[in-house]
């Protein structure tokens, strides 16, 4: 039993800082690093790889929508070739500062709104897939278990990884229960690690009604943006290894 | 005896159109595309490579700096670091997007105000060729003759290229004179022409004080946003090979 | 019986041109003015409300969503709070650049995507609207007549101003046919002029279905990026003329 | 014996949060609120003039070069042209909204390396004032004692303000040291509040070589990112009233 621990990296801007990279950076696996479009700028993406080499974490291309002061989690209607296009220019770019610095991506994994559409709208998650497999088919494309993203990413003959999240509560089919809803969010570190090593273990979670919902479990993601983030991470780290489950970089 | 033809080439911006790149890529042989930081956005550089790819056309980065508004021609005073990094990351952009097509990069030319910069300014000069020769160092960079950024780029160990622009006056020291003064942009297509084929046949130039300036002339570059650029790029190219000069992509 | 012409002005940007606004400033009679986020920068917006006072013509603020790339025709789920604040945001940076023009505000039109939006989303209209009212109550509101918008705007207190497209079919409920079904664009100038004519001497239109629709006219819209659109915009006056039909800002 | 103490505001953005707004409303006396284009949003503009208007602080527009990952601090050779508008634009843009909330503008100062420039470049100067000048005529416009921007603020008819920084050291001419040289930017809190106060009631400073440069001080700058820039502020008010000076808005 295996599990990769990812989380968003590199999502400082210019003067701005967010997030705990370095903290973060000593816990999880695999590391999101925002491209440039929703967050991140040139500068910040070299850093954020040259931290990742250092620590050991394999790295992904994090393309959001060109949405910065939105940070690219607000829905905008794009047609499929510009997602096609704008996904493939920000996985070009961070595979290629990674080049220059001696790594390879391993993965990509889309961003906020970009994200969550990819989940039902089945020509967005096309689009995303078909600019991934044309730039490397042999990157591993992250989304929700049974989302139109993994199925777009097979069609595409990409490796696909199902993600779980272990501070969100799920929907018996398997989605993200919104954000609006009360208890949608755990904020408690010991429920979140007790759920997250629970649905690595069993392939499952019990829903909002109560129904048990199967999922593939490949790669945990931890939010790097709230207060103690990088410790949730750590602590999620040591339950997982306690548990027998080998923490390791989804590609490996 | 030979001779390059370049252009700026994928400068369109959304709903905004600029240049005559369908004319010209019948006309040049190498095309510099904009990498969405002075001008470009992600699916006009994409279809840019593609229309460089069907008329035959060799394909080079052409990063500046990120101002849309003034186009990249205003001097900004950004770091040496932040330079090498957001020439990296256009280079790598530009060049993951031309792998997706099935092209490989053959060069990068610098944009407006940091092409001009890059002439005396030794440490932007290297942050550039360093940037360049990190992500690959197969990639030839193109500058003024006598210039620092081509010092820069032979002491990173990268291949470079002389460029020489028909419609420009020189100073004595090789430089362009600049397009302040009375006189230093020349507009009849005759004598563009003309100018051009003597100097790739002299190796020099008549410069404004009536001095003989020697300059290598690798590439020449013909400005695509001014009307009739089409039509005089392809005179000049009959006049290249008429005078029996052949007409090449600089790398081929 | 009267009519305002309006047109969409100062959608020019840096380096880019768009737009006739020179032509179309000699026959409409209330110019929207971008203000910066979907088009439009600093010295355009001044530039082009010196053009409006010369011309002897009304200006508005243009407000977009703020996607340069989109041009503003995108869809963005923009928070009511973000909306409200980036629409007064803009209407004040056009207002405050008028004044120091010796010039007034006489109306706002939302642009691309948020017009189309604040037709049916009430919530987003309400943003809109309270925007406008707190900024100054004098201004006149334009959308489309039945459209969530103008509820909005009566409801805050704002003149209202039904804006009508002589070059779209329209629904039976007086919304517009997506631009994606055959035949909702018209074409044919001669087609263009006497359908506006007659909606505004009938004050009604016949929709797709063949119903007889009733639309309040009190502005019309001449689309200014299209080919020709100063030439239509000249046509469309003087029919007005010939009918009888006054032609006159609408604030007046 | 009166001064001023002014503080730039309002620079978050986006998800991105910077600087101590809060805190520092209860000691300052005038807010310089960041316009948009180095740092800022129009909803942190917005709730940066509310919290400023309960806070009963004076406001004024903190227009920036266009760069927003640089903040604002690099150099860019823009024309006095596009200077003029985009200082123009963004003065606008705050005092529209402040109106929205019931407030009036007192002052302008530029921000960065605009404000920098606007030192020594005469030419940048006169634009930026004539933008201030044609937008309301009682604004008062901040500088650096005897700098090109109090003379052309002077010259187009404006109140001027000069500004002094506790935490600085100063050149013989009374410029500001660059913050390259060691020593240049003063740490210790005791030694800027003492400074502060004996530069207010002496009007003179002593420069890095020794000598006494007089320097009117009718407001004096706290900078706002820096930890603990609250609790200085505080304490400097405290200082400069137990010394007998007055604290209160310089357009009071």
């Amino acid at each position: 039993m295996r599990i990769d621990i990812n989380s968003d990296m590199g999502e400082s801007f210019g003067a701005y800082t967010i997030g705990h990279d370095a903290g973060l950076m000593r816990a999880i696996t695999s590391a999101n690093i925002a491209a440039g479009f929703h967050a991140g700028d040139p500068s910040v993406l070299r850093d954020t790889i040259r931290l990742a080499k250092a620590s050991g974490v394999a790295i992904g291309a994090h393309p959001g929508f060109p949405d910065l002061v939105g940070f690219g989690r607000r829905e905008l209607n794009a047609t499929p070739r510009e997602a096609e296009d704008f996904v493939l220019y920000q996985v070009a770019a961070v595979a290629g500062v990674a080049a220059a610095e001696g790594m390879r991506l391993q993965h990509v994994k889309p961003h906020g709104a970009l994200f969550n559409m990819a989940v039902r709208n089945a020509e967005l998650a096309d689009a995303i897939a078909r600019a991934v497999a044309a730039f490397d088919r042999s990157l591993i494309l992250f989304g929700l278990p049974g989302s139109e993203i993994l199925r777009a990413g097979r069609a595409a003959g990409l490796r696909v990884a199902a993600e779980i999240f272990a501070d969100r509560a799920y929907e018996p089919d398997g989605t993200l229960a919104s954000r609006k809803k009360p208890g949608s969010v755990i904020h408690d570190p010991n429920v979140v690690v007790s759920r997250a090593v629970s649905m690595v273990k069993d392939g499952s979670v019990v829903a909002v009604d109560g129904s048990v919902v199967k999922l593939g479990a490949d790669t945990i993601c931890v939010h790097g943006d709230t207060k103690g983030s990088d410790e949730l991470a750590a602590r999620l780290r040591r339950a997982f290894e306690d548990a027998g489950i080998t923490v390791a970089p989804v590609g490996a």
